[in-house]
């Protein structure tokens, strides 16, 4: 866990698009933070422009050093568009729990959020295209790229990789009990937290598993959107 | 559950900007569909432009009848820049599962997503406003607006109410077990579906909540990100 805001390095300079202006208690520009939502999340929203109409794909994400990465098939808008190196924001969001206040105005919900601004790039070179996507299967599923069939030449160039540096960035987080007015804490009304929790399931076996394999142990392990302390 | 894709109607037009053109099997444009998205989640991803520059926020949202809403402080940047009536991309996605192929290049995630092309518009009447807060209230937690504290009209002043009418929709869906090349169904690599859920915790007392108040039934009812059969 992050120490409290004002020992926090400034990893990330808060920029016009990036300045958290109310609520600045809950911003955070250093890279610990920030790292700790990318890698906890699987799931990002990436925000471009095609004629002056704005567009939010969501799309899985993975974070390597100081570089987030998205990928998909290379006939996809977003990333012909996003290749281009246009603006770009990236949005990860994970919902952590249901605020229940005394009033509906101090309502809210706890989350954990990051927006990083920026253009991405694509990755051309096929063996750094091959390394990038075995570290997505990996960062799950650690064993599994080992295992599996190698992708083959036609593959990865059907496969567009983007990454983006990750220079303008904001974290804003909100965590803890509701916050009413001091008059209202003498009121009759339950209030508190509703945590909201992401579990992974057990894992089903495609209906065509060759018969006598065993699940890799891997599966029990993989953490999607959790915590610290979960 | 809706039908299966051939026997389902079209309420939304696909437009140039809504057609799914790669993998659509996977796209629905009927309003069961959209609602079934709509009304399961909670967060919402809302894109808009300022400057040329994307932005993408993530908030709460809600539906009613045809129109999704969402609110804030009426100083938030995203809420001012969107009432102005600009152009905006309404995003909806909720992670399901990861499909774990034989070959990376058919790994996949199962989820459902929704985009949704508008203006929004600010409710500005201030009876039509504490309504609208209250269907968001009593969505999760039904007989809580009643419970709470009413709101002021300083408060209500304090928060804008944006509504965008649900036109130019279209909903994306994957689901089920991987689809491998025909030939890797021999390989002996584990091969299936690890189910990502949302599930909700054991409310925490507010730590100041006034001694002898009891849990509210609803608490233990809430659902989010909810598939049908869940």
């Amino acid at each position: 866990m992050p120490p409290p805001d004002s020992e926090r390095p400034v990893d990330f300079p808060p920029t016009e698009k990036t300045r958290i202006k109310r609520l600045h208690q809950r911003a955070h520009y250093d890279r610990e933070s920030a790292y700790a939502v990318l890698d906890s999340g699987v799931l990002c929203h990436v925000g471009y422009v095609i004629d002056g109409q704005p567009y939010v794909t969501p799309t899985a994400y993975w974070r390597e050093g100081d570089k987030v990465y998205w990928h998909g098939s290379s006939a996809s808008r977003m990333l012909r568009r996003v290749k281009e190196g246009v603006p770009v924001c990236f949005t990860v969001a994970m919902l952590d729990g249901l605020v229940l206040a005394r009033s509906g105005f101090h309502h809210s919900v706890n989350y954990r959020s990051l927006m990083a601004f920026g253009q991405a790039e694509a990755v051309e070179d096929e063996a750094e295209k091959i390394r990038s996507l075995d570290v997505f299967i990996e960062r799950l599923t650690p064993g599994r790229a080992a295992e599996i069939r190698p992708a083959t030449s036609q593959e990865i160039k059907a496969t567009t990789l983007l990454r983006m540096k990750l220079d303008e960035v904001a974290v804003k987080i909100r965590n803890g009990p509701p916050v009413d007015d001091e008059e209202d804490y003498a009121l009759d009304v339950w209030a508190g937290v509703v945590p909201v929790r992401t579990v992974i399931g057990a894992p089903q076996d495609d209906p065509r598993l060759k018969p006598g394999l065993a699940e890799p142990g891997y599966l029990r392990e993989i953490r999607i959107n959790a915590l610290d302390g979960d």
